[in-house]
């Protein structure tokens, strides 16, 4: 393994996008994430691949062993949050380029035969946070997501999702290539692995998560002459909603379940206006469905007692609800036995965040892997995973491949 | 009077800027306020008046009756809050176009000698939706704000104040008249006349007032993947901000304090992050001043002890301040016999709100007038005052006016 050339190669994509605080800020279909996918596409040609863009701007780098062959596709996104940090998705992405050149290495030193090809994919739009929903790019390539509404979702500003990708160069019309079997790595965006001094997690199954659009609509007045008791302020009705979406945790026990509100708009937003309509988003996860229904019984419910209380109407809508996605146990293992292998240290790992290997897991034998985040903390700018683990990682990952390569998981398919 | 011909027109402005549910949206600067302004002008023009416009955009409207003498001059703002109501400062407007009109004729008509001449204003930015702070208009023509700086002040999409003015052609290079006394008229925004069957308020102060800018800072982290006990989440803060900022009025006698949150903006509002910062603006108004200093005084101590609660940063800034403004007691007289004299009922009130008179207030003898307001709403949609409330405020603020031109204040001068 060229282990520094992978983390110089890493290093330098901290360029793009880079913000004044260590983080980078590269939402999907921007300029910087264009930029990056610029330089990712170079390198794989650089390195012998063939780069495909399939209609929803995901990008394959190909490399062909066998004529005719279907894919071990392996990859991660290279979007970022707003102010997001330096390893979400990227990293997953230049370990799959890495890994890639390694086992082509592999192949022409007459190392490893493989029985399939092999594609690093960088899928378009994790993140979800400038176009929505997220899992964008691979949810439509696994058909979850029909191409032509996607195309046309719009931002704030109003530009679509397929102006985006014209803008950067990535509205594409390749087939995407067939896949075998998908192996990703990412970050964990948890401490699990930093609590158990343990290097790689094989990742059983996502959270069953689901969000409620709340929208809470009061009456505009003047915060000057309206006396309190004449007022339907659609505020602090909408804090209060914050408060509990905090507070229903301590109904389940430590760490089952997580909550929060992260998009809350308040109309007109005058200092001197008392606010008409609050719309806020409540993100909920947890790994039990059944404490995602209770956690959502009681937001509902309690949205209901502050309409009554305030005078005022709240109307709650489910969406975005996500099952439980349970990877293959046979890739949990082939995971735990390459860790083995190469002597590093594993543990079985659940995640609570969405991943593009989520939405590839439902049409091939998937296996999703993390390495350690230091102090567990992700979509921010002081984000960390050290050299040592990433390197880790890309052996794992290596050796994953290779047994993907091999027909490991074929007969899952 | 021709009361009907004031009822006309004044419902003729409802069209400018028109909302779907009855109200106007003709903030400061738009194409629906500089299209009002141009009919304001044009029907003051048809009406034998001059009109001119200063260099912050306020519309003078001229009458001479004594070749070099002061002005009495009289108005309100044609500006309006986002979705706001039909009567808030357009009634004083076109009350006070109407009122001059009236007083020419009588003066044509022998039946009074004028020692000053007359003007109907109308003040560019009252509301300070678009452009903060509000008051904008008479506070630079009082020598309250420079008039430069306050040109250059920008809405959130980076427009300034003289590129707006410019863009309804409302950038003017004239002088301002030299004012002998000022007069406005107004709806209450708030039920006490309503409450006392009272149809004309004679306003002898206004409330103190001001405002907190608060800014929470957390840590931005992903919903999906930071336990509960790991995020710094700034929203939740903020709601506890939001609700003890509703709460903290229970620790004065009723209806002595209003307070509010009406600007709330949450970084980076995306569904999935745990919100990084949110900035907000407390408004306290108070009959006393130790109320609001009492109120405020709380509310920092709450930020600190929020802050010190859930690890993060709060800070908290005072701005905005305005020192109660005490009409003079002569004026309010002047008020009280005008509706005395006219057969109208009258009470003394206090003004939670604040108005252009306040401003003007500073440089001249003013007098200050309210209409009732149906259910005391304001800067709402629903806003309403019937036309026979509106036809008793016209038919008092003549007589105001007329007294004034007679010099009835100018020992005060």
């Amino acid at each position: 393994m060229e282990a520094q050339d992978f983390i110089d190669d890493f290093h330098r994509t901290w360029e793009f996008g880079a913000t004044s605080h260590d983080g980078v800020d590269r939402q999907a279909g921007t300029k910087p994430h264009g930029q990056l996918r610029d330089w990712f596409s170079a390198q794989a040609r650089a390195a012998g691949f063939e780069v495909r863009i399939d209609p929803i701007g995901n990008v394959f780098a190909l490399l062909d062993f066998v004529d005719g062959a279907d894919y071990v596709l392996t990859g991660s996104h290279l979007d970022s949050q707003p102010l997001g940090g330096r390893f979400d998705g990227c990293y997953g992405v230049i370990a799959a380029l890495h890994a890639a050149i390694e086992i082509k290495k592999r192949v022409e030193a007459g190392q490893m035969e493989p029985k399939y090809n092999l594609a690093v994919v960088d899928w378009f739009n994790e993140e979800g946070a400038r176009f929505a929903p997220s899992i964008m790019g691979s949810s439509v390539m696994c058909g979850l997501f029909d191409l032509e509404e996607t195309l046309s979702i719009k931002d704030a500003q109003g530009i679509t999702v397929k102006e985006a990708l014209e803008s950067i160069g990535y509205l594409g019309s390749d087939e995407a290539p067939s896949v075998a079997a998908y192996a990703e790595i990412h970050i964990e965006q948890g401490r699990l692995l930093e609590r158990n001094a343990t290097a790689i997690g094989a990742v059983t199954q996502s959270w069953y998560t689901q969000k409620l659009y709340v929208d809470v609509i009061g009456e505009q007045s003047h915060t000057g002459a309206t006396i309190m008791k004449d007022r339907h302020d659609a505020l602090p009705a909408a804090a209060m909603l914050v408060l509990k979406t905090e507070q229903v945790v301590e109904e389940f026990e430590p760490e089952q379940i997580v909550t929060s509100v992260g998009q809350f708009d308040v109309e007109p937003n005058s200092p001197i206006v008392v606010p008409r309509e609050v719309k806020l988003v409540i993100d909920l996860r947890a790994h039990r469905r059944a404490d995602v229904e209770k956690a959502r019984e009681i937001l509902v419910d309690y949205c209901e007692e502050v309409a009554r209380a305030r005078d005022i109407t709240i109307e709650a809508r489910d969406f975005d609800i996500r099952d439980h996605q349970v990877y293959p146990e046979d890739g949990v293992e082939l995971t735990e036995k390459a860790a083995a292998n190469t002597g590093i240290s594993c543990m079985r790992i659940e995640t609570m965040a969405g991943h593009d290997s989520v939405a590839v897991n439902r049409i091939a034998p998937t296996v999703m892997t993390f390495v350690p985040s230091e102090g567990g903390v992700s979509h921010c700018e002081r984000e960390f995973t050290s050299d040592e683990d990433l390197v880790n990682g890309l052996v794992v990952h290596t050796e994953i491949i290779s047994r993907l390569l091999d027909g490991e998981l074929d007969h899952l398919k």
